[in-house]
C-alpha cells in the first residue's frame, strides 16, 4: 500500500479514489481510501455490506463526536463504466492544464474527496462543536437496493440520526456556485403489454391487432398536460421511451405490442396517483393489457429554511455566486435520505459526468472543499 | 428422366410437379414438366427468363392455334417453403385416404395440372375452335418482379393478346364451387420513420421524442374509417403491422421511431389517393419524417359479364354449387393480368395453402379439370 494522501489535500485524495476501478458493483479499494482518511481523523468507521451472499454491496458509515448538531456528508464511490474514446486512462487521475481527468471526477469522487479534505481542515482549525458523520455507498449508479437505503435502515436501528445531510453530487451545470438541489422529481417506469390475436392483414376480422389498442393508450397518455409546475418544481414529464413489436412480416397482424413509459413527476403527483390514471387509460382501450410498474422514487422537497440558507451563504462566500435552489435533473440517493433528515445537494460541475474524458478543474475541487468548510462553520459543528 | 405422365391425368401431372422442389426462386424442373406436357399436345412453348444475370426468373408462355377467341390459362409453379411439422414428405406427392399431400397441391400446382389435363381432354374431344395459351411463372410467391409482369410485357411486344384469362389460384375456402374471384383489393405497404433528437428523460426540453410525433400519426391513420365497402368489395382495411424503436434504456429518449402499415384497399381508392392522405397526416405531425411506400398492386375488378357468367355456369354444372363472385383475400398475379385482358380466378380449396400438410382431395382435382373443360366448351375454344 502506498503512503496515504494527506486528508486535507482534496486533489491527492481524489487521485487515490480515481485509481480504484470502482465501476458498480466493483469497489477495488475505493471505500478503503475513504475509511483510512476518516480513521486518520479519528472517526469511528463501520464497513457495512448488505445484500445477498456473494453479491453484497459495500458501504461505509462513520461518526466523529456525539454532541449536536450532527451534520452528515453523503456520497458514493462507485462510477459508471468509462465507455470508449477517452484521450487518457480513465482510471489514472491525470492532471492536465489545471484539470483532473478520470471516471468519477465529477460524479462524485470529487465531492467525496472535497468533504474529507474540508473535515480535515475543520479539525485542524479547532475542536469540533457538534458531531460529523459520513454515509458513503458503493452502489448508487447500479440498482441501489443495498446501498444508501440499507445504510439508513441500519442507522435507524443504531439510533444514528443526523440533523442535516449534505450530498455531494455534481449539481452545477457549467460553473461552481450555480445550483443547490433541494429536492428531486419522482421517477417511475411503466411497461404496457397488449396482447391480441395474430392473423393475416387480408383477413383483419379474424385477427385482433394489439397495436390498434396500444396507439390510443399512448395517444391519451401523451395528450394530457400533467401540470404546469409547482413552487419549486418544473412541470412533470411523461416520455414514451420505446414501442416494440418486432414483426418483420408486412402481411401479418402481430400477436403482441409493448410500450415503455417513463414519468418524472413533481410534488403535485405521487406514483400511486399516476398509476391509477394509467390503469384507467389502459382499462378504457385494452382492459386485458399487462401493466408492469417500477417506482424509482417519489418526488421530495427540503423546504428552504435555515440550513439551506446557510449552505447558500457558504456557496456565495466562496464562489461569489448566488446559487439557484433547484429540483431538476435525474434522481439521486437524496430520495432515500429525505426520509431520515433534511437533505440538500451541492457538488462539482457535472458537464462531463457519465461522458468520455470526464474532468473537473483543480480550482473547482478546492472551491468545493472551502464551501463545505464554510458550511460546517455556519452550521455550527 | 422418367416417362412423362399422360397429359389427361391431372393427378399424375400433379405428382410430377410436387416432386420438384420449386421453392421460390428455385424451379427444380417444374416448368419442364409443364413444357413437356404442352409440347406433347402440340403447343408452341417459349421458355422466358427475365431479370438480372445470375438470378433470372424462369417463366413459360405457350400457344396453340391462331384463331379467336383466345383463352389463356395462367398460374405459377413456385411454392412457399414447407416449414416444419409435416406428417409426410412435402415433396413426394403422397396419396392417402383419397387426398394428395405436398407443398403446392392447393397453391397452385393442382390448378396448373388440372388446366393441362383439361386441355388434353379438349384436344382429344375434337379440333380446337379458337386458340389456347398458357402463362406460367416461377415467381409468384417471391418478389414477382420478373414473373407474370415481365411475361405480359413480352406478350405485348409479340402481339399476343388473349381475350380472357383464367387463373387457377385456390379460390374456394372449404368446398369446390364456393367462390370465383373477379377482382382483388389493392395492397400497399408504408414505412414511416420519424427522426428526433436523443436525450435524457430528465431533460425532455433538450431532446425531441420521435415517438411522441409518431403516436398522433398512427392515431389519425387508425381513426379514419376508409369506407364501408362498394358493390363488389369489402371495406378497405388499414393495419399497423409493426412499431419499432428498440431502445433498452428506460432513461433515454430515443433518436428514431418507425412504424409499418399495410393497407388493403377497394376500388373507392387508389394507392395514389391513399399516399396523398398519409403524406398529409404525416406532414401535420412530423413534416420531416421519411415515408417509404411500396405498392404491391392497385385494386381491380373484372365487371361480371358474359365470360364470368360462362365460368359460373361451368362451376355449377360440375359442382352443383352457385359460386359467389368475390374480391376478398390477398393479392395474386391477376393484378398484373387485368391490364392485358379480363381475368377471373377459380381453383382448388385453399384451406391448407401455405400451411403444413397442404393437401387437396383427388375428387377436387378431377372436378377442377372438368370445370376447366366445361368452361372451354362454353367459351367457344
Ligand atoms: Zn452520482
Ligand atoms: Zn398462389
Amino acid at each position: 500500500m502506498s503512503h496515504p494522501s494527506s486528508p486535507s489535500n482534496p486533489v491527492a485524495l481524489l487521485q487515490d479514489l480515481l485509481r480504484c476501478r470502482s465501476v458498480t458493483p466493483a469497489d477495488d479499494g475505493a471505500l478503503g481510501v475513504v475509511a483510512r482518511s476518516l480513521e486518520m481523523m479519528g472517526f469511528e468507521v463501520t464497513r457495512l455490506a448488505f445484500g445477498p451472499e456473494g453479491g453484497q454491496t459495500p458501504n461505509l458509515y462513520a461518526r466523529l463526536g456525539q454532541g449536536g448538531p450532527c451534520l452528515c456528508f453523503a456520497g458514493h464511490t462507485d462510477v459508471v463504466p468509462p465507455g470508449e474514446g477517452w484521450s487518457c486512462d480513465p482510471f489514472a487521475g491525470d492532471i492536465r492544464d489545471g484539470h483532473i481527468y478520470g471516471r468519477g471526477t465529477a460524479d462524485m469522487k470529487g465531492g467525496v474527496a472535497a468533504a474529507l479534505a474540508a473535515v480535515a481542515r475543520r479539525l485542524e482549525a479547532g475542536p469540533l462543536k457538534g458531531s460529523l458523520a459520513f454515509l458513503i455507498t458503493g452502489d448508487e449508479e447500479g440498482p441501489a437496493r443495498y446501498g444508501t437505503r440499507s445504510v439508513l435502515e441500519w442507522m435507524k436501528e443504531q439510533g444514528e440520526a443526523p440533523d442535516f445531510c449534505l450530498l455531494g453530487e455534481p449539481t452545477n451545470p457549467a460553473e461552481m456556485g450555480e445550483v443547490i438541489k433541494i429536492g428531486r422529481r419522482g421517477s417511475m417506469n411503466v411497461v404496457i403489454t397488449v396482447k391480441g390475436t395474430q392473423g393475416h392483414v387480408a383477413y383483419p376480422h379474424l385477427a385482433d391487432n394489439p397495436i390498434h389498442r396500444l396507439v390510443p393508450i399512448l395517444h391519451d397518455l401523451t395528450s394530457r398536460t400533467l401540470d404546469h409546475g409547482s413552487d419549486w418544481f418544473a412541470p412533470s414529464s411523461l416520455q414514451i421511451t420505446s414501442v416494440d413489436v418486432g414483426n418483420p412480416a408486412t402481411n401479418v397482424i402481430p400477436a403482441t405490442a409493448q410500450a415503455r413509459v417513463n414519468i418524472r413527476f413533481n410534488d403535485l403527483h405521487t406514483s400511486g396517483s399516476l398509476c391509477n390514471w394509467i390503469e384507467d387509460v389502459v382499462a378504457c382501450h385494452a382492459p386485458e393489457a399487462d401493466l408492469d410498474v417500477a417506482v424509482s422514487g417519489e418526488s421530495f422537497l427540503t423546504e428552504p429554511g435555515a440550513e439551506v440558507e446557510k449552505l447558500s451563504q457558504a456557496v456565495q462566500a466562496v464562489t461569489g455566486r448566488t446559487p439557484k435552489l433547484d429540483t431538476g435533473g435525474g434522481t439521486s440517493d437524496a430520495r432515500f435520505i429525505t426520509h431520515c433528515c433534511p437533505v440538500a445537494e451541492f457538488g462539482l460541475v457535472g458537464a462531463t459526468m457519465h461522458k468520455r474524458d470526464e474532468h473537473v478543474s483543480l480550482a473547482s475541487v478546492e472551491q468545493l472543499t472551502q464551501v463545505y468548510l464554510e458550511f460546517m462553520q455556519r452550521f455550527g459543528v
